[in-house]
């Protein structure tokens, strides 16, 4: 049994049902060249070890991606101990002990080369076979992807793992000389003006779509506003970002809100989600660890997004906040409007404290079929078990209290609302466009 | 017993002996001259199940105004089964179980027609009858309404069914040509300047206070700071307002301003406590059902009321904030000023998650002297039992947690407080001015 | 057994443990020189009595700081029945019992004289010993202090009662013409420009250094925002702060950034954390009674402070926030940048059910060996220990709940992790400046 599960007899039963479906899942960073991992250093390379140790103390040099795979495995779990009360230290144990059979209790400097030992797939053929059988121990139904506009979307199983394209670059760096050389290259358009770049950015959707793409989605700054597009008058400033010219910031302000809404007319002319995910600020801690650098202003609304919610009632907006205190006003907008859905617990807001907290919300207030409980957000297909695990232990905890001791519900009502959550909902609201569920 | 009883076996034995008491119910949107439903369109038409069902994929010509009311019905039936996780639809249950007979475990396609037949009371004289046998199932003690500022506030016992002066559209829309005209209309006072406008409000106070009012009241949106009115230099903007000319965002401002802190200073001549409700924008999502259109911005702080409650330390502020994550900052408020009143839970932060963590922190942070538990925000009499019944359930969960079994208090202290922050504050705070407890 | 002690068992068993250790508290506002009461007016004084009672209808002139202490003791326990809900109500109530050999259940007029008899300390000599008696049955190992900056510091031994350099008046009140005064009268610098200003500071620094002292301290209002010090552009503005000119508001700020980043420069020198209280504003209602005056604005983020925390990648930056719904964002800085510290939990924070949320999402997501539980925030020592148990509580029932019976750990490796938080971070972080732990 994981070690996931609750104390709580009803919640473990629950849990032990749900820990038996198939994960469907929504969001993740999964290369799907290579989607498990090849060593321990692959896996000891999410971000979170590392900003972790570095927090409670570990030189960034330690970790430097010149250094050979096993020393930095080796200098980072010198540091685990310190971080060994966090949930994410858990996701660790849980990965060593049921991929890599570890049996110990502590990942540290002593148990270090053994596990790494363990995890080594690094052999010529050894990568598949393990994808595959990491796929089949976490029960996978599909994984979606964050793919670059400019990604060719080849050599996969597209039905599992889902394509989805994402934005930010387009949105947010247009103005950047290798964004437009991009955009040119993966889509054979001349980009000169709002027309030409509409035309570029409409035949990324269509070659997306067309190899199985089932969301758009962006990461967006807690300053963007979304306006209605002004094409007309937009032209001017997105011409002089085409061309690399400096932009003033309300310049700036023009190009990503044209870029942003063409976007999401696409979304519903394609019929595709447009998975909002707000909050982050990029670099503010440059002297971070690589992916460990960016972090959010807690001011923000979605008070800011009801126009686009407003103006696109035919596309659906999964949305994810950043900052743990904003979560509470996502329920009361997904209540309120039928596109917007809330979709799991992102980043720093994925503990379980709060997401214990969002989930009891959402589960009392959000109309049940609107809800996407959770989605893994991993970069090495190890992590989407333990960390849908940590949700599933969650949600197996809110029912048995909430939901079965709480308002006298079945056991089978519960689990009917779990798989609402875990499965039916996300199936639909990302199902294939113009066809049935994935 | 109730369905709300809490599992908990000391809970329900505190929730046992509270729910036995009376309701004292200081806010509402109860119609004294129909105050309980007619039929079940009456009941199914408040804006939770229609905004909820409408949230989930309901068109909203399904509960067009224009269909007759069983069709109502059995449209929205049709979609109550997506919602049935909602706290919301467990208000619905316990009112077709506890006043309609209803015998079943779901309202749904299957069931609506039965239950539709069982909650009619249309016939000629039925209507007063079921008035009264809800009012006693309820066990009643006073509910408060919201009356405009031109109800003639006739043909009811006001001291069962409490007047409350509302004041939205004299502060927000003074500039509109009904508001003015039904000013003058109720008041036979010519309103042209500030002087005559204060006139006609102090009238309308004298009104309301005479025929038993006991609150004043209004809803203000974020962007609202209160600031002491400057009526000679605002002299021009308010008779711009009156006349309806074009009004730039300053004077709009002014204007506001000025009737606000006009009301406040009446507030503190007829002794009424001024019910404040933070945080609403109306009409956010227009495309929404009637009253499930309206939403907010979290980014609003207390602190822009400071001047307020420092400048009129006479008038009871009882306040209540929709966001849910600005519960903490009225926790801080109240326990400084003592003219602040954390007044229920209210809209988009009624909901058990919300209320549980607010209602914890009230009671270990603010004098409990001050604390107004609970008021039900009803349109209809039915919905008030369900409604306290949830907050009367959450509140016997906490004494039985906090204060019986973590402090050691005995079953009747943790009722004496119960009874404090239900009937006894309540009844004090909102009594009749310059009388007794109501 | 403390009657702080947690009903579950398994709860109370770690915090039996847990009670039985020293307490190190690295901030209050005790005085050296007479840290214990020398009657019960002293230990009432404490602002939160006065200004709960205060908040729940007492006349602030029945605790006149003109009146007989005894007869203002008597006035506030007329009041104490009305916030007998509060925690601290509680704390009253658990140094009645533990120091002062009080039996009875509540502390009000009927008790009130027999308790002020058993608390009087105020015989000749009779406080020095009292002082060591409540320091014991504390089981204290270090208090820090909150010195001025022109406080001697001397007549007491440093090791034990930690002087901690306050630096509010600096920043914030440089132009007062005080603050120039105690400057140059503590430091024999005559101040007239940036480049004396800053050796005055240094003098300071290093006359706190070599007395002991540990930290630098410093609260700030919502509207202050970190930036680079620019000292020649900021001449002119420093000058006439020296000088008690009139200063526009942009010199204010061009003042207190260059004074606040100065500090920060000598905090990277002498290796002194810098602690940082952020969020009250003083005086919010100027009607309330003493030390109660004061509140906030939750719109406040971390993020106007990464520049200070990257470019000061030396010094350890524990950071207080004052709005209990910025818990979240505390733990995502703490999270990524090592040099800030989650310390305590604050005044308005400092509530059972805020501490709680706030604990957990430290507990899970930040690491363990930047954890500051907890610190008294005391003016009498008495306060120490029944703050300090009700933190401990709360933490031994997260261990309890989430360490032992949720991931299986034993109830050793959770009490090496409360001793981690309570006592070896604490005692590493606010180490002599150079020299071992204190
Ligand atoms: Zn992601
Ligand atoms: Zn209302
Ligand atoms: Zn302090």
């Amino acid at each position: 049994m994981s070690q996931a599960a609750p104390p709580d007899p009803l919640a473990r039963e629950l849990f032990e049902q749900i820990a038996s479906w198939p994960i469907y899942d929504p969001h993740s960073h999964i290369d799907a060249h290579r989607p498990a991992s090849r060593n321990l250093d692959e896996v000891l390379g999410y971000h979170y070890y590392t900003e972790l140790a570095h927090s409670a103390g570990m030189p960034a040099a330690e970790v430097d991606p010149g250094l050979p795979p096993q020393q930095r495995a080796r200098n980072l779990a010198r540091h685990l101990h310190r971080i060994d009360n966090t949930v994410q230290y858990s996701w660790l144990l849980e990965i060593a002990r049921t991929f890599f059979g570890f049996q110990g209790d502590r990942i540290d400097a002593d148990s270090i080369d053994d596990l790494y030992r363990l995890a080594d797939h690094s052999a010529a053929g050894a990568g598949e076979a393990w994808d595959r059988s990491v796929w089949e121990t976490t029960n996978l139904e599909a994984v979606f992807l964050t793919n670059e506009f400019d990604d060719p979307l080849e050599g996969w199983d597209t039905s599992k793992y889902v394509p989805c394209l994402r934005t930010d670059d387009l949105v947010l760096k247009l103005h950047e000389p290798r964004t437009i050389q991009r955009l040119q290259a993966s889509t054979n358009v001349d980009v000169g003006d709002v027309k030409s770049l509409r035309l570029a950015i409409a035949a990324l959707f269509e070659y997306f779509v067309e190899r199985g793409a089932r969301a758009c989605a962006i990461s967006l700054p807690p300053d963007f506003v979304p306006r209605r597009a002004t094409p007309v008058a937009s032209q001017n400033s997105v011409r002089r970002a085409i061309t690399h010219m400096d932009l003033r910031p309300d310049e700036h302000e023009e190009v990503r809100t044209l870029v942003f809404w063409t976007l999401a007319e696409l979304c519903a002319e394609w019929n595709l989600p447009f998975d909002l995910m707000i909050g982050p600020i990029r670099n503010v801690y440059p002297g971070g660890v690589a992916g460990g650098r960016d972090l959010f202003d807690r001011r923000v609304s979605l008070h800011d997004y009801a126009v686009l919610f407003t103006h696109f009632p035919g596309v659906s907006f999964p949305v994810s906040t950043l900052s743990p205190d904003a979560g509470a006003e996502l329920v009361a907008f997904s209540w309120i409007f039928p596109n917007v859905v809330p979709n799991g617990h992102w980043w720093y807001s994925n503990v379980p404290a709060f997401i214990a907290a969002d989930l009891k919300a959402r589960l009392q207030a959000v109309p049940k079929t609107k809800l996407v409980g959770y989605y893994s957000d991993a970069y090495k297909l190890e992590f989407v078990l333990p960390k849908f695990n940590m949700y599933r232990r969650l949600l197996a905890e809110f029912l048995a209290e909430d939901c079965v001791r709480g308002r006298g519900w079945s056991a089978d009502r519960a689990l009917e609302l779990a798989r609402l959550v875990l499965l039916e909902n996300p199936r639909r609201l990302f199902q294939r466009p113009g066809g049935g569920a994935g």
